[in-house]
């Protein structure tokens, strides 16, 4: 592949680019045409992947983290046979796989969902410390290249990855900085003197700065670092917009280009087609990359004949058979890794899990714990990590406070993969983004110290509006669990929902086990999956329903307990996850809203969402102002979270409505 | 002061943190223990201040970032007279000054609130940039010191403050790094590898690294810093926990210490005293130190006296006469730039400002505009930047988008400090926390793009649950205006909110111009004031009430007319401020609220809260996903966020109750 190929290769993409920001008359054409050669070079010569099996697990990947420049994506994706020319067309319009920013699981090919500043450099992360892990389990082995600019290394979030990725020694990583010196208010020496370099060997990686359109100093570039022992920067000199009329400027990052501009640069790089127009022999060029690119894919697979790798057998998405490896079933054989390897990657639970599960629930009902629900979290996670080793878990240096590490799981650090569990360090940011939580990837998050329960440590360690922001999240299940068995029936819930993140809502302080307040006997039915459910029926006419979740669920219960002595009906819906709730039928939510009955919520928490089920006259019992530092009992009193203020709003509503 | 002195009033602070966890049993002794000659020699030595005088405004701060450790500064306002004994004793309870975590407002001395990582390193830059900019306006002339730990320095947010106080040269600004390589799951070194000095070299700082228990290191340490013309981070190698039995390991970090170890420590620090007992010499070398700090205070008001200097008044925060310093009103005088600091201080609006805004709503009626809300607050800004010289403002690399920059404003840089305006660079976090939004400060917060109304940069760029999670912060105000009018009366509702940080989510698409639905003739009334109000009232009986909030007041209205033509009455509240509507009279409430009509509320996010004001059973027309990547009225048609949809729920909700 001679440079005038490269060249033009590179041109494709840069007019593909500028074809579709005009016809969309809308995105990003300056990072294209900036990116194109360093994005050839990579696409041509080095990156392994295939077009026919899009999911190849052993692909490498590529996160473009700077997703505004997406066509610069889309434009290869086209030219290596992902896309259709249709789709280039449609950019940024309804319907399309050819979206503002690149979407996971909307269009093949692209590995992430990327447009937030940053999010991309720690998706890359996150899938190199899975590669780190995977490797030595079933010796996975691809590189993670992952482009990004200088707004997505100003970000915060971006020394907390790379610190990581340095601290862990991720040398299967390789960055591509666009080094093109604009930001959108100008040249980046407006807001910005860091030295990257420097900052970076500070965080233990490997540093290299080239001119990136250069294709023998990128191509020696990326090929150094696929030897190097650390992860890699690549520095890549760039000019923004290069070729175009505001080359180098600010200008060049959005909007479209004038008629005129785009004139000059077809006749400047000699590219006489019509829009959306690439010759044969570019075209060409483009399918033979794909041609290499398939070599290494074939090889992959006809490796495991090898004898010394006969029970390494990579799995390609679309199952275990590859007629064009000259693979068969029988010489693929079943064997154990094979198995596994495919079991996780469908998203099976090991069979024996339901079982643990039922176990474990049999022995909490019968032990009836009063405990914090983070021990009680610890307590399911102990055992389920033990049979689930696709269980990756860590913890923000809380590790201790969160009930997080189980004795069987071994740290993972730079000298051994082969464990279980991530000392993240104080990165929270980075720790919720290496999982993707943006790309429906089925993560657990475990925020523990969930209220005023957290006591002295007082109001800047005390959430009050977190569950309200996390409720509202789209497809992201908030759990907060009133006790030991509703924290296991939650768990067990999250590891079914394949398609959605879940935040367990956890309390440090101890709670008194709940279930055993519900009056039928069989046990194995999972109550919490319904969001919300009887918890308490009234043992007189009803006159009140009370709806509370986690360590308030104690409280209700004691108020409905003062309630009926004074001859008020009351019951109690404890209801650990709003959202399952809204998906049950319109009967069972009415039968549970009761809408009859006086309203009232319990939570130590903003009032924010519930009144959608307490109707705007029900009673709120929680949190208006931040917390205070006190021992939590006394926090529950002075903030009037307790069973006597319940009693008395309830009576004052009882007068007022007689 | 000689060593002796040092080390007994270093360990005044060891053992009063340690007494203050014990009896509370709670908090965090191993930084007070690890921390305390570093902060003796500082507050000893160097740090201006003076305890009968907490505000007086040319202190020089001292921000403990590390708030944990909150005993550690407690026991130096002890000791230097700003709170009692009892308040140590009184530790982490209720109705104490001595809260788990220091808060700003609550405790004399105190100068931010932290407890959150990283978040006091940040409010300590933006008081070194405060000082950068005033110290051109009135040559106040102070330092700001910040101590901090490891868990800090891994936040993401300390690289976007670091690097920005690099870039801005900010060499007042001297940070302190309890340097002890231990963290709370155990040694520094299982979660990270960061060379701390080479990478705040990267940043363009001043480093040192000393042995944070070695006086004469500390000393010389701080003496250079204060030379520097960039800011410094001395790295303090000391040991968490020190003379105590858990010295250097993490078990130092918080939990009480045993009885036996706290006698042996008293025995090896020759430490005799009752608990809470500190002998006389060792608080009188206290004292002194106070004397020493207090002479600068002195001559800091004599200054004035100068013939060079007669313009410079520094100011205290109880008035202008000090006796104390030989100052009389008659030589102080009232100098221009005395009485213009004195304003700011008191936060008081310059005289002008309220006709500044009646001509400006005037011209705004007249002309009626169909603008971006986002432009009508440039439009607002524009003119109060002119006036208010203490409105400094800024953007994270989007300040042609967001609007913030105008014609006159001069951007504030390492060479000129005297402009009122910053380039964050993208550092969203850092700009945000700059400005100590915890503390109650009086900060607008300018959110543009606020909706599906982005368009075609796609989901990624689309808020859908941010609304309510900003609604559910205690004490924000969330403004979303409809049009260029409720954006001036909003901000105007802002400047009054002296204790209030203030959001506006303002639209990127052009909205129509609303008010002059609004029957009444009289513009000077503040409608956007009640948080809510009557737009449009109904032509017919009333039977519906529509709710809407910025850019979907215009849908709002044009479903009313449609509404209308069937004979269907039907409102439109316009509702630019819940809490502000939250804090009305119950008759007001009651009066729009009108629970007897059929009620609608339409915004393009998340349906969270607002069942508060349309009830369980009202109707709600929102986003129930994350968005798409499209031209924004397409967005809105697909979401159904239209009239048309608006109409066909009222008619069903009709035909269903009939």
């Amino acid at each position: 592949m001679n440079h005038s190929h490269l060249k033009s290769m590179a041109n494709a993409i840069r007019f593909l680019s500028i074809d579709a920001v005009q016809k969309a008359n809308s995105g990003h054409p300056g990072m294209p045409l900036g990116m194109a050669d360093v994005a050839t070079v990579l696409f041509a010569k080095y990156l392994n992947h295939n077009p026919d099996d899009s999911k190849w697990f052993n692909r490498d990947r590529f996160v473009l983290s700077n997703g505004h420049g997406s066509m610069l994506l889309y434009s290869i994706l086209y030219l290596t046979g992902y896309i259709s020319i249709d789709e280039l067309k449609n950019f940024r319009q309804m319907g399309s796989k050819t979206p503002g920013h690149p979407e996971f699981g909307l269009t093949s090919g692209v590995e992430a969902t990327t447009g937030p500043l940053g999010q991309g450099f720690a998706a890359a992360v996150g899938m190199a410390l899975d590669e780190s892990i995977l490797k030595k389990q079933f010796r996975i082995n691809h590189y993670t290249y992952v482009m990004l600019g200088d707004g997505y290394l100003m970000e915060g979030i971006s020394h907390e990855v790379a610190s990581l990725a340095g601290h862990l020694k991720l040398n299967k990583l390789i960055a591509l900085f666009d080094d093109n010196d604009i930001s959108i208010d100008g040249a980046t020496c407006l807001s910005c003197s860091d030295d990257v370099e420097k900052r970076f060997l500070a965080y233990g990686w490997n540093v290299d700065e080239i001119d990136g359109h250069d294709f023998d100093a990128i191509s020696f570039a990326i090929e150094q670092a696929k030897k190097s022992g650390k992860p890699t920067m690549i520095c890549c000199k760039t000019i923004i917009g290069k070729f175009s009329s505001r080359a180098g400027t600010s200008s060049a990052h959005s909007d479209a280009f004038s008629e005129e501009d785009i004139k000059q640069m077809r006749e400047k790089l000699n590219w006489n087609y019509e829009p959306f127009h690439v010759p044969e022999d570019v075209k060409n060029a483009w399918k033979k990359t794909v041609e290499r690119a398939k070599q290494n894919y074939t090889m992959s697979f006809q490796r495991v004949t090898r004898k010394e790798e006969k029970e390494w057998i990579p799995v390609s998405s679309t199952g275990m058979t590859r007629e064009s490896t000259g693979m068969t079933e029988e010489n693929a054989g079943m064997t154990g890794y094979h198995a596994e390897l495919q079991r996780r990657l469908d998203k099976h639970l090991p069979d024996n899990i339901a079982g643990v599960l039922a176990d474990l629930k049999k022995q909490i009902c019968e032990l009836m714990p009063n405990e914090a629900t983070r021990s009680s979290f610890g307590r399911v996670m102990e055992l389920l990590t033990e049979s689930m080793p696709e269980l990756i878990g860590g913890s923000a240096d809380l590790t201790g406070s969160n009930c997080t590490k189980y004795q069987h799981m071994q740290v993972i650090n730079s000298n051994n993969y082969s464990g279980s569990y991530v000392h993240y360090g104080v990165r929270e940011h980075a720790m919720a983004a290496c999982m993707n939580a943006l790309m429906k990837q089925q993560v657990m998050y475990v925020m523990t110290h969930d209220s005023i329960g957290v006591g002295e440590d007082g109001p800047t360690h005390q959430p009050m509006e977190h569950l309200a922001s996390l409720r509202a999240i789209p497809n992201l299940y908030v759990f907060r669990p009133a006790d030991a068995v509703e924290t296991l029936e939650c768990v067990s819930i999250a590891l079914e929902k394949k398609e959605s993140p879940a935040l367990f809502a956890l309390s440090r302080q101890n709670v008194s086990y709940m279930r055993k307040f519900y009056s039928d006997i069989d046990q194995s039915a999972n109550l919490s999956k319904f969001g919300a459910y009887i918890l308490c029926e009234c043992s007189k006419k009803l006159k009140v329903t009370i709806f509370a979740t986690g360590s308030e669920v104690e409280i209700a219960v004691e108020a409905r307990e003062k309630l009926q002595e004074k001859g008020i009906g009351t019951r109690i819906v404890s209801m650990p996850c709003w959202r399952l709730f809204d998906e049950q039928s319109d009967e069972y939510k009415a039968a549970i809203l009761n809408n009859d009955s006086i309203k009232v919520a319990i939570e130590a928490g903003s009032e924010m969402g519930w009144h959608k089920y307490i109707g705007s006259n029900g009673i709120f019992i929680g949190m208006k102002s931040f917390g205070e530092s006190a021992p939590y009992k006394t926090l529950y009193e002075h903030f009037n979270i307790s069973a006597d203020h319940v009693v008395k709003c309830v009576c004052e509503k009882l007068v007022y409505i007689q």
